[in-house]
């Protein structure tokens, strides 16, 4: 065998370059946007198929659209031994980055790969998992290869409506699937040992501290609103201060409440992402405002306190203020905990590459938060550059960090205990 | 003669007919919007053409579309004895209400009427004029009528494209008025002893007082400006709240300030109109917002230091933030004082119609501002209800609101001085 660090390196290669190449199978030309059973989805599917085969897995798309490939275990393991699964999503938002997802389709490949190249095999098989689905573009539902590898699809969203007016049922039946066995596409609980998602992580934490990879601890929980104020319009001009009902600033005092208030405890956050005065004008006083309110945080119990408070905060403001709110909430999600087992997997890997090991949480949500219903998840975060920006064609990530999350994804593997 | 009140009352009953008259004059079917030089427009001055001519009066068009009706002095007046003249605009916003503008060509009409029943005239002839355009909503410039007759009509404006690319230059000629002669449509100030406008309060303040009317002291002076902020895009789940550069927030920030600063000093107002975070979704933090900031007092002074402390708290703000700015004055204008002397004699006819005397700074902007480059000017508020809303269907005044206008009015004519 020659030296390990060139195999990493061979990896990062390998991976940088088919970033790329997969990036070239958009619905905009100039920009990666790849939505749900898209013809150009559909092409992606079929490359990331292309390279398992060649990597040595046997390769499957069940009804969900999701592209599996599997690494058989070592002659001589038992039959049926459960699977190491890992994997990430190939749909992306509009105008998207290249890394959000695929690198934890294609980083997996590309060591399974080297190690196909060594006729090395272990004592249980890998499952590679390209879910066909998790940014809710296309159907406004997310998540939805994970959920039905989880057994937690909701036939419901079958009948959600893409911006075309063609239903999820009628696409997915027209692109060869079938919607009524996406329960078949379920895992038995017992055919997956553990699922460990190889991501970059779509914030600054790592590129501040010059880390090249991280642990993830759970991946937040979230609260979101939708809030619609409504004062009393009037002249910019004719109307004292002290006798307006301004949305605006009702809005405005409220998002700096919740900026202040998600403030210095770690691993809570809180945004105001929507902000707009409808049909604003210079010369008259918002009578209507409305706005977003995201909150998340690792741990569910300061993520629910932070969003009582900032709810009280709300109505004393508007009270304060003589303005009507309409408040509705329009997402509600727990936290998911990352298995302690295999972050301390994850972190010896880190450790015995002679790196750092950090801990951190995943304010974004993934395809993990899906598998947990079925499976001890982990996830191992790769930084990205930029200012940690992703969901846009700014999204970095060095072919130094590829090749080092190939070296820990490699050494977890390698070392991998059920 | 008969009594006066009744007198007052039959005035206040033709103001409000004939507002509701002149309303139907309109490019939207169930809504009241007329601009500039449209058909509406032309039937609307050709309305109020035939009841100054049946108040007696004399009517003319200048070469901006205005419409002028000259109620001769008593004979054996001097030739060419200055005129005291009032009006207001016949152009509306889109979506208005009736009275705006309208109530100060309709009220001095129907005040003359009187008279000219009676038989009474002045020492000096009394001009009314309907000022074809204030608002500026067909081609973005506004007092396009005053300014015409004060001489200040900007040529430049002539090559304004309304919304279906129509200059305004052209619009004129269509309408049969000779763009080249709008100089010529400029008064001598020699010909005006006095201007005096009546207009609703466009705000609260008399009608929080229980008020019919009030004397305005003076036109306040506003500064007006545009920010487009530039912080940094980010995942709302992902970037702590110590690492943001989000833009929404210093706005929110920067707005409360403004608000902050302009309130307890009376006459001045700080408003920030327009506030928009551009394609904001709930889960990004803001990258990018944009607001208008709307500054006026009735005391230069004042206005220019709370303008001072305000551009100087952005850049503090910003600057704690890092969150680059780029703000662009957009308007300035100084404040237009009313006459001393023209402001005694309004008093004087309020306190002998055995009403209480308020003054009161008008925050809007009025053809009485242009006026003032060629006589002292004065106007005469008259309270609207409904919370004092304005520029919106729901602006009402009271008939009897109406007949105290014209007592006062009428008070003020039958006793002028120059």
């Amino acid at each position: 065998m020659k030296d390990a660090s060139e195999q990493y390196q061979r990896c990062a290669r390998e991976v940088m370059q088919r970033a790329d190449d997969l990036a070239v199978h958009t619905e905009g030309s100039g920009v990666l946007t790849r939505t749900y059973l898209t013809p150009m989805h559909h092409a992606a599917a079929q490359q990331l198929s292309a390279w398992m085969t060649e990597a040595g897995m046997q390769v499957r798309r069940d009804d969900a659209g999701n592209v599996i490939g599997r690494y058989e275990a070592e002659a001589g393991s038992p039959l049926g031994a459960p699977a190491l699964v890992t994997g990430s999503h190939f749909d992306t938002v509009r105008n998207a980055g290249k890394y959000d997802g695929n690198l934890g389709i294609l980083l997996p490949i590309s060591c399974i790969a080297a190690w196909h190249r060594m006729g090395k095999r272990f004592p249980f098989p890998i499952e590679v998992i390209g879910f066909a689905e998790e940014e809710g573009v296309r159907f406004k539902a997310t998540l939805l290869g994970s959920r039905a590898i989880a057994g937690t699809f909701d036939g419901k969203v079958l009948a959600n409506l893409d911006e075309h007016g063609s239903s999820m049922r009628q696409v997915m039946q027209e692109a060869g699937f079938n919607p009524d066995r996406i329960a078949a596409a379920a895992w038995r609980p017992e055919a997956v040992s553990a699922f460990v998602e190889v991501h970059i992580e779509q914030g600054p934490l790592l590129l501040n501290e010059n880390l090249a990879v991280g642990v993830v601890t759970a991946i937040s929980g979230a609260t979101r609103f939708m809030a619609e104020l409504q004062g009393l319009a009037g002249h910019a001009g004719t109307v004292p201060m002290h006798m307006r009902r301004d949305a605006a600033m009702a809005a405005a005092e409220i998002g700096l409440y919740i900026e202040q208030r998600c403030s210095g405890q770690p691993g809570l956050v809180g945004t105001m992402g929507i902000l707009e005065v409808p049909n604003g004008a210079a010369n008259v006083v918002p009578g209507s405002a409305r706005f977003s309110i995201d909150i998340r945080a690792e741990q569910d119990a300061v993520r629910i306190a932070a969003v009582e408070d900032v709810v009280a905060e709300i109505q004393r403001i508007c009270s304060k203020r003589d303005v009507q709110i309409e408040l509705r909430k329009t997402h509600e999600a727990s936290s998911v905990a990352c298995a302690d087992q295999l972050q301390t997997q994850l972190a010896q890997a880190i450790a015995s590459s002679g790196l750092p090991v950090r801990h951190l949480p995943s304010g974004a949500g993934h395809d993990a938060m899906a598998i947990a219903a079925i499976a001890d998840v982990a996830m191992l975060f790769v930084r990205c550059g930029n200012g940690g920006i992703s969901h846009h064609p700014d999204e970095i990530m060095t072919e130094e960090d590829a090749a080092t999350a190939a070296q820990v994804f490699t050494r977890f593997v390698e070392n991998f205990v059920a």
